[in-house]
This record gives structure tokens, sequence and C-alpha cells, in this order.
């Protein structure tokens, strides 16, 4: 067994459930006889780079406990993508504090960034073992059923998107949600769960998985408005023409000269889709909500088997790395084959994680390009778990 | 005791707790022997001048109870409000279905509707009961210490704004929240409930109350970014300059000659914001979320007290009618003197609540006009109840 110091950070995109997966590691390194110190890096490969540390060991179990139920990046986070330069300079550190073990929690880039890591290493012949555990709410790891955080992320979009519809009935017209998702749907198509009877919006969604035709879009809404006599839409923030370009920047670029197209942390979006609506299929109240950051990060709102398998991803990640003595990987969940639902724990190359992404898969998306099948709601239901129960007048509720 | 069938309906905006009033209102009725039919009206006054109704005594106990959980009004909603012409066609519906008991849920211009058909019924010697049962999330209802629906969907701004800081923390820059409340600031006030330690956001909250100046937002916001590193803001949508000029409508003036203004359901606001920070102030990372119809619909976000209150206000309203025998008013909530928290009800003429609304009391605000006071915490805290608790790593936490 080798015996060292162990470095673990967090990435990217916070989620509800990140903490569980730092909890999980933190506590299984503290009962392996194989790590020695455990520091956490401040805000990624930054904290490195800039040796700030917190003392993992010194943490009370309690605080471990209570810091593995709260949202959000507890050892702060980044978005950096290191240079060459910065993994010499990242190597360096590592190595003047004599870590053998190296974890890394975050999304497809995280995992680049630990595999390059672990690429100097082996070139420099230095004993290193490194890990990246999977995290982000957008489900796009390659390798994986699904990822620590969508379950979360997508029980908010799916109880947001049901309450919505509540309000869309009672005061009628057309509604646009804005889900994140820059390129896989799988958030947007969640929004689906709030379904509970057959009229219940959404009526629409569209995925960045097919491309988003203004025309068709209108067309579709005028359709739903006749049908139900109101519409609430999901629509993925990362919608994009059949050319590729994203819907937000070509109407930013054909409304406003100035402004950078971002795609979170804004309401354009939904707000030049609800003034197409208004304009071109003459339908007076049009609201659009882009729900941001609250779909990532709010309190209270974790799936419980998501909270269990982001605390399982990093127990994995230790336990691959001391008891396999494994020297790279990245933990990915599978589902098990068995009716009842259930995952185990695998580890994979780094570099079938790193980088690319995984998009929705054709049987998730309906013919019309404009909504989900029922085999995306077997696929994502349990991941989420039950929704708070909605009740209509049984005088109200069609057939 | 007066005999006689009974209507009812809601209005105006919905709320997470407007279920609970008309449950409370439907069961208590159902058990008085003075209400023989109870007919519910289907989008407010609309569903009266349309003569589109609902039987509530066929509908279940645990349907009722169902509903009551539900968030978004049930029977449906209206934002109209009665021309004269309007009144006398209600009342003609009203006469012919010998409706003696009339309730309306909603906020202030709901009272006004009820004011309107009272004194309608008093000059033609009709004898019909009136009866506004009060509802606003805005908490803007004059004669009341709260309004139900406000407490839960302050419960859902502090919840957000708790999880968001954790985000803003994680990653920096400045994050801008836009809150409902066009004329109130008490729900962008609620904010304040997500604070735990001392530097955590929001760190700037702006009312209506106060005339917004650019200049001093930005100033604050440097100031902020200074002390914390970081900088988390709650907006009230219904800000306005020294003029009464709401800042949206400014905004879209100078950058925009199409559009009307619309404060809700648009992203505008916050962006316009974030433009403003990152152009004067000279930060990188600026994002704003708009919270949008999230905070008044989202299921099983209610507050405890709220929906206990906003059912017994329901039964307030039907016991005055049936028992007290009055002819018409509205139901107001009263805090208790004492140290535990307590409420009672009271019927309160309608007038004293119809159509104006009540804003923050000047205790409850800052000296600086950019936050909150301890007196309006404590005014809070009982109606939105314990939050989710978050942790952080003692060796993060501040003195």
């Amino acid at each position: 067994m080798k015996k060292g110091n162990m470095l673990i950070a967090q990435s990217g995109g916070p989620s509800m459930v990140i903490n569980q997966s730092l909890a999980g590691a933190v506590l299984a390194a503290r009962d392996s006889k194989a790590v020695g110190k455990i520091y956490g890096a401040l805000h990624g490969i930054q904290g490195i780079l800039d040796a700030t540390f917190i003392d993992l060991r010194k943490e009370s179990r309690a605080t471990l406990e209570a810091v593995a139920d709260t949202p959000s990046s507890a050892l702060g986070s980044v978005r950096r993508k290191p240079t060459a330069e910065d993994c010499q300079a990242i190597f360096r550190v590592l190595r003047k504090l004599d870590i053998r073990y190296f974890f890394y929690i975050g999304g497809n880039d995280s995992a680049e960034t630990v595999h390059i890591i672990n690429e100097e290493a082996v070139k420099d012949g230095y004993g290193i073992s490194c890990f990246h555990i999977p995290k982000t709410i957008d489900n796009d790891l390659r390798e994986n059923d699904h990822t620590p955080g969508f379950g979360s992320a997508a029980r908010f979009v799916a109880c947001a998107v049901k309450g919505d519809d509540l309000d869309n009935r009672a005061l009628g017209g057309v509604k646009i949600d804005v889900i994140m998702g820059r390129n896989a749907g799988f958030l947007t198509a969640a929004s689906a769960l709030a379904r509970q009877d057959d009229d219940d919006g959404p009526h629409l969604i569209y995925l960045p998985e097919r491309p988003f035709s203004v025309e068709k879009f209108v067309k579709d809404v005028k359709a739903a408005m006749k049908k139900n006599g109101r519409c609430v839409v999901a629509v993925s923030e990362g919608i994009a023409d059949k050319d590729g370009m994203p819907i937000l920047a070509k109407f930013t670029h054909e409304t406003d000269s100035h402004g950078n197209v971002q795609l979170s942390g804004t309401g354009a979006l939904g707000d030049l889709l609800a003034k197409v609506v208004k304009e071109q299929a003459g339908i007076k109240r049009v609201r659009a909500d882009t729900f941001g950051y609250l779909q990532r990060s709010f309190p209270g709102m974790a799936s419980a088997s998501d909270a269990k398998e982001a605390r399982l991803a990093g127990v994995a990640a230790v336990q691959a790395a001391v008891n396999d003595e494994m020297s790279s990987g990245s933990v990915a969940i599978r589902r098990k084959p068995s009716k009842k639902y259930g995952v185990t724990f695998e580890v994979v190359p780094l570099r079938n994680v790193a980088r690319e992404t995984r998009h929705m898969p054709d049987a998730f998306i309906n013919k019309a390009g404009n909504g989900v099948t029922p085999a995306f709601i077997e696929y994502a239901r349990p991941l989420v778990g039950a929704l708070p129960p909605c009740a209509r007048f049984a005088q109200l509720r069609r057939g």
C-alpha cells in the first residue's frame, strides 16, 4: 500500500451535491491508513497555484456532514483551464507538499485538467494517483449513465415547471422557461417530469440536440394555444439554429450591436423568444423566466438518490486510489440492468471522460423535435425522486 | 341566521397558499347550516360574467385538502377591474343564482371589487354578504400585520438567495437577484433572512420605498467588493428614481424605443443593472437572475405558519358572514402583542383595504437605504420559518 499526502479540490459550476462527493472522499481518506495529510485547495487549481489550502483532517465529522448537505462548492471553485506553464507550476506545488493522491471534482473540463496533470506525472516518473470525481448538472459526461448533480438540478427544474404550469393555468397565455444546458438538453428535458395530467405543461420542449427554427416554434406555440388555450414552453439556453449558431447570438446580433453573447446569468433569450411570440403569434400575455443559478444551488432541494450517489462517487475514487492502487481514472456511474433502480461505480480512463461531452440519445427526443419520449421519463424519474403532489378539482380535470 | 347560496372566487396573482383560504372557506361553509349551494366561479369575476362555475359541494374532502396544499389558484384567476357595466352584469348573475354569500380571495384590487359589488347590493336593497379574503405575496395590504402568501414567497426568496450566495462565494464577482414587488419591498427585504454569518449575502438590498440612484448603486457595489471580494445584491423589480420613474422604464426608454414597460416576466432590469456594474464599476464577472413567477407558485415551499393562517383567514370570513351575520368586510391578520408569535383575525371595513397599498415602515429600512434593520428580521422570521441549514468549513469562517 502506497502511503502519502492527499489533495482535493472542486472545479466548474457548483451543484447541490458536490459537497457530498467532497465529504465522501475526505471521510474515506480519513479512514485509510494510506493517506497522510489531507489538503483542500481553495478554488480548484487556482488554490494549488496560490498555495491556499485548508487542513481537511481538522474539520469535525459533524461539520463535514453538515457541509455535505449544503449546496455549492464548499472549497470554492474556478473556471480555469491550465496552460502548460500552469501545469508545471501545479506540479511543483504537488511535489513540494509530497502529494501522492490528487482528487478533482468537476465536469469534463476538470477531467481534462486531471488528465494533463497525470500525464505530466507519468513523464516525470512522479508516483501520484490522479482521480476525477464526476459532477455536472448538465448530465453530459461520457461513460456515465448520469452524473452527480443532475438529479437535484432536474428536481428543481421539474418542481419549478410544475408550479409554473399551475400558475399559467390560472392566468393563461404563453409562458417560456429558459433552462440551463449549453450543449446537452437533459436538464431542460427534465421539465417533462412536472406533468401529472395529459394537459399539464410543459407543452413544448426545445433542446440543443435539435436545430431550433423560429418559424416552427411560432407554429408549435399557436397549435398548443389552440389545443389547450394556454402554453408552457421549456427551452434550453443552448438552442441553436441548423448551422449551429446559438439563437441568442443570432438575435443579439440582429437587435443589438454592443454586447457579448452570454448564455447564463441573463434573461435575454427568454425575452427575445417572448417578443417573437407576441409579434408573430399575436398572443398578448407572454411571459418568460430564466431559471438561472437557482437550478444548481437551491438549499433543501437535493434528490435523495443524487446525494447518495455523489457521496459514493467520492468514496469510490479514494478506494480505487488507495485499495486498488490504481494510478489514475475517473469514477463513472453505471445503471444496473435490473428492473429495480440501482447503480454501480466503475473507474474508467481519464481520456474517456475528458473534454468532449455527451448528448441526449435520439431515443429520448420525440419525432417532432419539440418534446421527450416515455423512455426519457423512465430514465430520469428515479434520478429525481417523487415530487410534491399537486391536485386539481375533479370537475376541472379532462376525461 | 340568514340562509342562502354562496359564491367564491380567486383573483390577481397566484400564491402558494391561496388554495388554503379557498379550502378553509369551503369546508367552513359546508359545516354551516346557513349555506346552501356553494358555487366556485372560474377565473374570478370573469367566471361570474361567463357563468362558468363548479359545484364545491361535489368535491371530496380529500380533494379539497390536496388542492389546499397545491400552489396557484385552483379556480383560475383574472386581472380584471370591473366597470360599472360589469358590476351590473355580475349583480344580475348573483341575483339569478340567489347568492347570499360572496367571497373573493385576492389583494387590494380584489378588495376594491368586493367593495363595489357590496355598495351596489346595498343600493339595490339586495341582502348579500360580501367578504374579501386577503392574499398577496407583496404583503402590501393595509390593516394587516402581514398577508397570506407573503410568508411562503418570502421563504422561496430567502432559500434562493441563500443558495445563490453560496454559489457566488464559490465563483466570485457580482450577482444581482431581481425580486417581485412593484410598490412594496417586503419580499425583496426577505432576502436578508438568507444570512447566517456576518459576511453572508445579500450584501446590498434595494427597495421601492427608497429612491434608486445608479451612481449610489455603483458606489455601494464597489465598496462591498472591496470589503468581501464579492457581492450579492437583492433588488426589487419596482425600484424607481427620485421622481418615481421606474428604473426599468428609464433605461428601456434610453436603449429601446419599441417596447412597453413590463416589470415581471422579463429579465430586462437585471440585465440592465448587470451592464451598469460591468461598465461603471469595471467588474468582469457580473450575473443577474430574475426570480420571476417561481416566487409565488413553487410546490413544496409553503411556510407552515403561512399555510395555517391562509386556511384560518378563509374560515374567519365564512364565520363572520354566517355566525356574526356581518354584511361585509375584509379579514385582517393582526399580530398578538405577546413575545411568542401568534395572530388573531379581525373583520375590517372593505374600504380600509381596497385600492391603496401599504409600504415597508421606515423602521425596517437602514439609514443608507441599501439594507434592512434587525427589526425587519424579527418581524419576518416567524412568517417564513426555519430555512434549511447550510454549513461552511470552520477554517473558512471569519472571526
